[in-house]
């Protein structure tokens, strides 16, 4: 008989709620500790100094206790999309005509769109090549539990947040069930290590270091009021702002935006990387033989074929009877970024009977979407000090890192992961926003 | 001609207040990131549940935004007498005649160290003898203007404070001097590593292991109300609180400590240990010929010694004449820490002839110390994330550790330091009571 492995002990999944309180306010405490001394921290919503004044009123970034239960199977299944996510978008890029034709109908009801379209118009027009070109992306998924189907929700080929944050609580929950491991009896290692923040920053230095000239800096465009650029040369833009309509307050904002993009600097995303990212390309790219227009490899199509839902514009007649009758099953959802939120249940049938009888198209500045139903965990959630046990729903992002210079890639890889878990009975689910958590995973 | 070296073009030293505004916006806010990064934080003090619920209402440590220009050589000294005082206490320690008779009158007239004395008595009838002794000691200086002396003000040997955030700040102004090399020309490796929290964190661990049974933890006694031991034995406990007479509302306490003590774990510190630290000793130390009934080594003893700032009890009539005269050159101390604050200037005359009236033995609570004057130096303070430009004096302390098992010396070092700044106009000066601020120091 062989003879058993340590880890053989170790549970395979674990309900959280049937944890004695009593060792949840000590794992409670012991996690609240941890994050004030290791920057797991952001700022107080309430005050008003709060995100103007670095190091005052701060506290603990909202945060799921223990790291929710997650298939390994469907975990690697996203680890290895990531590569080919990243080839994608890139290959989109390289396809003008696509972006141009497959956004013409949103360009005439989205402002926002048209603007960036018209800067990538401009680009093409002074026949601008973009040799090195550099992606940090993030592809949202959530888990459908009727299909057992990892579904990608969204591509974010701009801004893709929280690689700092979502790091320290893979390494605050790898904490968490070491030192409580003998209550637990949960294996540490089963928490994959998140390098995201690193993996970001190691590839944001070789696209420094692939521009070639020491006497350049890298500019991160932010979203407050500085934009101090000063005088050194730019290697590197990355935007960490730029992605809603919010960020371009004044006709200046975009001339800042064209400039940068006609510059020499490496653009984080290029402008073509950041129309790849709309949801418009995601509904594009699903239609049948869009993907084959990119990819060769079978296989690769197969992956990320099968991360799509489904996906459809509104001129979709056959869909759209369909909505209507059974709203609940889809999702619409408006192209813009921080354009408005996401339309559920009966809302999704009297929207598209409006844009129906307006007969305009406004219709352009939605997609619809297979609605996805995750399964409903029992989690605690930790918000400014106080655990709360609720039920929720998780969604797991996991980050990309592409460089390449004229035909040599130099990075394409998966680069670390973003768990966010929500009360399941909330629609929204942003952690800035305030209605999710920042969570880690446990590969069962 | 000899070539220059790189630190030739090193400033010396440097005047802060000479920092434009500008770029003192610009330390301050990346000081302010890193600290909210790196947990330089405490809880903010008008929060209600500030200190009861870790990770809420959190603000960086108040800091100096710059390390405050200190001479090598005292520096140097300060070290190299770390170890002797390591050695002194250990010494007095044992001297249960010699704690006896010079706190035999403070006893009458200070109940806390009457408590203490008698644990101590307990200690002394059971013969009980600690084979394992652990020492985390720190030693404060000031440096004196006139005479260009590094005086000591106190020796903690019990709950020494802040090694934990002295080494985020220490490491804070080597960023901040790296950083900003380029305008402020200053070097950071100027500013001394701090190996406090992990110097500290070591010979605690060794301590364990000294004690030799892996089944055993090391117990940390605390301020608030947890005081949880729990079933698991006891190797080490270290008193992060019990110094103050605030620590002990009820005989409970008073009960637990002197069960501790009994107990056959490792204090740190042990109830000689905390005697030999108390202000009554500092001062009966300073007597001429008291040295020498500890410590052997000559050279030794003149380090000490010249730390030593005048120190004399109040039944010393020639000095209570000539600090009646000049009460500015003097400080009053009260025995007990935490038992009221120092008094200077004329409220030391008026406290002496008081106590010459009530001719009680109330004078044996307080020793009388020369007053030291520090140089006042140009700072910036950083408090509630706001800097502000003063004239300050400045306190250093440098961490000791010693662990010994019966003869064999397994630890005996300087172990990291505390630099605090204060406005020089104010008396007072605990960091945690808001009147100083976080500092280290540059070598010039």
């Amino acid at each position: 008989m062989e003879t058993q492995k340590e880890e053989d002990f170790v549970k395979p999944t674990f309900d959280p709620h049937s944890i004695e309180p009593e060792l949840i306010q000590k794992i409670a405490y012991d996690a609240l500790v941890w994050s004030s001394l290791h920057g797991l921290v952001v700022g107080e919503r309430n005050s008003q100094r709060s995100g103007k004044v670095p190091g005052v009123a701060m506290v603990h970034a909202p945060f799921a206790l223990l790291p929710m239960s997650f298939p390994e199977s469907h975990w690697k299944q996203a680890c290895e999309a990531a590569p080919i996510f990243n080839e994608l978008v890139d290959r989109v890029s390289l396809d003008a005509n696509f972006l141009q034709d497959s956004l013409s109908r949103t360009k005439k009801v989205d402002e926002f769109t048209s603007r960036l379209l018209d800067i990538h118009s401009k680009m093409l027009e002074m026949d601008k090549k973009e040799d090195i070109r550099l992606g940090l992306h993030r592809s949202d998924y959530m888990l459908d539990e009727q299909t057992k189907l990892l579904l990608q929700i969204e591509l974010n080929t701009i801004s893709s947040s929280f690689p700092g944050l979502s790091c320290l609580v893979s390494e605050l929950h790898r904490m968490l069930l070491h030192q409580f491991r003998e209550h637990l009896l949960l294996d540490p290692e089963r928490v994959p290590r998140n390098n995201a923040v690193n993996g970001f920053a190691e590839v944001l230095a070789k696209a420094w270091t692939e521009y070639n000239n020491p006497r350049t800096v890298i500019m991160v465009v932010v979203q407050p009021e500085e934009r101090n650029i000063g005088r050194e040369a730019v290697a590197v833009i990355y935007f960490r702002a730029g992605y809603a309509p919010t960020d371009y307050p004044s006709e200046l904002e975009w001339r800042a935006r064209l400039l940068m993009e006609q510059s020499i600097a490496i653009k984080c995303p290029s402008i073509s990387y950041h129309l790849a990212g709309t949801k418009k390309i995601q509904q594009e790219l699903a239609k049948p033989g869009a993907l084959e227009r990119f990819l060769e490899n079978k296989d690769d199509i197969a992956k990320v074929r099968k991360c799509f839902a489904g996906l459809w514009s509104l001129d979709d007649t056959h869909i759209m009877k369909d909505a209507i009758k059974r709203p609940g099953l889809y999702v619409m959802k408006p192209q813009r970024e921080g354009g408005g939120n996401n339309i559920y249940g009966d809302d999704v049938k009297e929207t598209i009977l409006r844009l129906q009888r307006a007969g305009n198209e406004e219709d352009a500045a939605y997609i619809l979407m297979q609605r996805i139903f995750p399964a409903v965990s029992p989690a605690i959630l930790m918000r400014d000090g106080v655990s709360h046990r609720d039920q929720t729903i998780s969604e797991l992002g996991v980050y990309g890192a592409y460089l390449r210079n004229k035909e040599r890639v130099i990075v394409n890889d998966n680069c670390g992961y973003l768990m966010r878990t929500k009360v399941s009975s909330s629609n929204e689910g942003g952690v800035a926003a305030g209605f999710a958590v920042l969570d880690s995973i446990y590969l069962v």
